[in-house]
């Protein structure tokens, strides 16, 4: 038996799109004699779909896609996922499901038993946990399949009382198939193979894992469909962030690779598969949305400069506009730094002064401020003009304004609201300020992409006379530390202390993450690479009291 | 024996604030000879607490707070909500329980067994549902405890599978406690009154309920707390928006007003609870945070004038600033009623041009924008202007940004991200058009709070000569309609048409609803009042195509 394994990038409720995608894969795999395609989980709507889940009507038009698809699966069958309903009279009203169809119909459906509901998963929202499943039976080959989460029972305190492969008989299966809607971050590419490895061990059956590719809204889908024999060793590689078909054959109980079969390469560090997650989210977040030209302020510091090269990447210079902004406290480096990269990356820009704008709030804010000492007012005030600048460019040339901010800054409130935390998307608010350096330095490994000077200067915001961002906070390679042990992995400011940091320190970065909740609640959607990025995946209380 | 009913405003992750209150009124009730005092669901970490729960630290608070109430439980038991351990190695590693405090230590716990994750709820995110629960048997009464949603799986479709009343033993209970955390909006308040009617219907035994009080970001819990005999009959009802402690008697089965037990008045009308919760709503927003004064710009129009009474009454006319901010396009009476308005109620204001503001603007964008004609860019401007100002203001005097929007225009994104939609609290937001007039009507019922001339003048926004909402919008009657069948009811585009609107208005609305997600996205806290407010209750995608 020849089994394909499609690794689409699908696109959230366009049901013609993904539907025409699945047809279009389906007819290449019969074209190439397989005797089954497999896609991913909740395909046909795309993941996550959300709230639309609640609309009947956006369920009316995945039912419909299923049964396109299911009159497309002749001479072949096809795994896809998409919502079921449950028709049992009590639990939520959908289940998480994959379709077995085959001979032009839906065969079998098979329910997913274990629904995150965690960080950014919010699967127990939607569906009812599978009833019962039983093994699909194919051509004399018994097939265990399972969804995602289906797996990840594992661990010391497992997460759920419920185990589906178990349940679902596996040790009487053949060949286990695991479709997923699984979001790329640092670490979870180990974490997955650990989980795909548990599940061959235990019950010695091959596995086929296929996985979405392509970003929606926040979360990076990497791909990495793969698939492995009953031994665990891998005989089919998917390439990261790149969409891929490719074929697998189950004969006499083994699986292994078809003959035209390649293993993709994997990458070679976290940095690398940060950056191409950032390329690809910036890039699906313009197509998707039907947009091609982004702008950017661009300070003179590295983080707008790294926003720049990667938008430049993703959509391409000649689709990338930067505006300088300089006000009566910028050096002068920030503007020649600026040129000099843009001029390396071949993105257009403009220089444009603040101040005629800055003085003009300033003489109409004086009757209200008489008696006042400047202070962050005017600091926020150039923030919020640049902020105002570039939206204004997007609203008369149809452009998105990419967000520069980073991850420790959106920690600590060390930004601007309305300022310079504006922006449709934030390319790289899940990467602490260290963390952009070294992607910085990934990007400069074999040319200077970005002027040495960039990164090599000490942090300012340029706001008031030579601004440091050591004034304000402690240096980055403490602060960001600081920052994971709270946000990463939410230890007790005690504990934190017992790790050698400075208790008033401790005390006020931890004030500082917490009383800026109200700033975070305001940004733009920021693509995810932590397996804890603020936005969806993070959700505390504005008004609180703690630690604060 | 006699039991008191807490109904109490706490404040989330307050440990030492919340158990003060808790401690206080354990004492009060005890020197009322109560035998038992009941407070609400997770009264300890106050609701929602969010992702706050998956922090060890704060757990730690919270099972100390605990045990110190505990130790004040001798000579009255306590039934108190707060997080409990999971210890049985498998599922979320908490449950959402009830302690029975008696004797000075916690002599049972009782888990929550239905677990709300729809629409504002996301409880298992953290929480395992109960394994199993037993009766609390307290001076020869059998109570069997329940908490909040434990009662709600009622209807054709219920939306879970188990029945916690009978598997705890109700039967053969004297009493059923429900201690909650249930926020108000409009139609909560009856479909309460049938749930804990359907609980004392099928078990024939009296009923006490327990709700929080008070605001927690834009969550609005309205108390009614209350209690019911055998026969359904209430004996005791608490308060609306305000907190309370009542008593009740329980003698020889039977559950009767104490003496001193006065019903409280029930809110004589929707809008009168809208208009209570929304000034409770304000209030907590800044008791909570700690700020005291509050910043509105008054454009003139009827929401701008709503939100500054609403807040001149939540914080005092004292503590409310007004800005007024003429452009070229605003109207003589734009100014002329809004200075009425204030007048009226006592609140401060100044007036500012925005014009030298605008024209620095112009003149710095004028390069970049030759060749180009004026459209929504310059009308985003000057929004965006009025934005700046109102947010220095906050900057430099330390007060908060009230923000105006109301649920039409959210819907459909007839506002300016960075402009009219700054603030740091949405207070109507969740309020559409034709209920902002409704309300200002309810406001000046029997006195002309609210200048008549801001009631009846047609709304616009004055940002291009002759401006009105009528221009772009449908009339408010229509489209409100059309945004509740698609927002409220997520109703099909063609069941919309066949109520008879135009097939082209339905379609552009549901689109403009659908594209304007990235707006919503980054508004403030919205103050709810009905059951599908915009915020943290609908999660849609930013990036998706569907009915657009």
């Amino acid at each position: 038996m020849k089994i394909a394994l499609a690794q689409i990038n699908y696109h959230t409720g366009n049901f013609e799109y993904n539907t025409q995608q699945i047809l279009t894969h389906v007819a290449a795999a019969k074209a190439e004699h397989a005797d089954l395609v497999v896609f991913a989980e909740l395909a046909i709507t795309g993941y996550p779909a959300r709230d639309f889940l609640e609309f009947e009507h956006f369920l009316q038009l995945s039912d419909e896609a299923i049964q396109r698809i299911a009159q497309a699966a002749e001479g072949i069958a096809v795994i896809v996922g998409a919502p079921a309903r449950n028709l049992q009279g009590e639990g939520k009203p959908l289940f998480n499901a994959a379709y077995f169809l085959a001979e032009g119909k839906v065969q079998q459906v098979v329910a997913k038993t274990l629904l995150p509901t965690y960080d950014v998963f919010d699967e127990y929202r939607y569906f009812e946990p599978a009833f019962s499943n039983k093994l699909v039976h194919f051509k004399g080959v018994k097939i265990a399949i399972s969804i995602c989460e289906d797996l990840w029972n594992v661990g010391h305190h497992a997460k759920y009382k419920r185990n589906p492969l178990a349940e679902i008989g596996a040790a009487a299966a053949d060949l286990i198939v695991n479709i997923a809607a699984s979001p790329f971050s640092v670490g979870q590419e180990a974490e997955r193979a650990y989980v795909l490895g548990e599940a061959v061990n235990t019950y010695g059956k091959p596995l086929l894992y296929v996985n979405h590719v392509g970003a929606q809204t926040e979360l990076v889908f990497d791909g990495a469909s793969t698939a492995r024999n009953a031994a665990g060793e891998i005989v089919l590689q998917l390439p990261t962030f790149e969409t891929a078909m490719d074929y697998v054959v189950f004969e006499a109980g083994v699986l292994a690779a078809s003959a035209a079969t390649n293993l993709a390469p994997v990458a070679s560090s976290n940095i690398q598969l940060i950056h191409d997650a950032l390329v690809l989210g910036i890039r699906d977040y313009f197509r998707k949305l039907g947009f091609k030209k982004a702008i950017i302020g661009l300070s003179g510091g590295i983080d707008s400069a790294l926003v720049t090269v990667l938008a430049a990447r993703a959509l391409g210079p000649e689709n990338v506009h930067t505006l300088l902004m300089p006000s009566r406290y910028s050096s002068d480096h920030s503007v020649n730094d600026s040129v000099a990269l843009v001029n390396n990356l071949g993105v257009s820009y403009e220089i444009v002064s603040i101040e005629k704008v800055f003085s003009a709030y300033e003489e109409t804010l004086r009757p209200a401020f008489a008696g006042t000492q400047p202070d962050i007012t005017e600091e926020n005030l150039q923030s919020r003009i640049r902020g105002m600048l570039l939206m204004a460019h997007t609203n008369k040339f149809g452009s998105i304004l990419l967000n520069t901010s980073n991850k420790s800054e959106l920690a600590v409130g060390y930004g601007t609201l309305y300022g310079d935390m504006c922006g449709g998307l934030s390319v790289i608010g899940d990467l602490y300020k260290t963390e952009v350096f070294a992607l910085c330095h990934y990007i400069n490994r074999e040319a200077e992409v970005m002027p040495s000077n960039i990164l090599t200067k000490p942090p300012s915001a340029e706001l008031r006379p030579d601004q440091k961002d050591s004034d304000s906070l402690p240096d980055y390679e403490i602060l960001d530390k600081l920052l994971f042990h709270y946000i990463e992995e939410r230890q007790a400011p005690a504990a934190i202390r017992a790790m050698g940091y400075d208790e008033a320190l401790v005390n006020k970065v931890m004030r500082l993450v917490n009383i800026n909740e109200y700033k975070r609640h305001q940004t733009p959607p920021i693509l995810r690479v932590s397996n804890k990025a603020f936005g969806m995946g993070r959700r505390l209380p504005i008004v609180a009291r703690y630690l604060n």
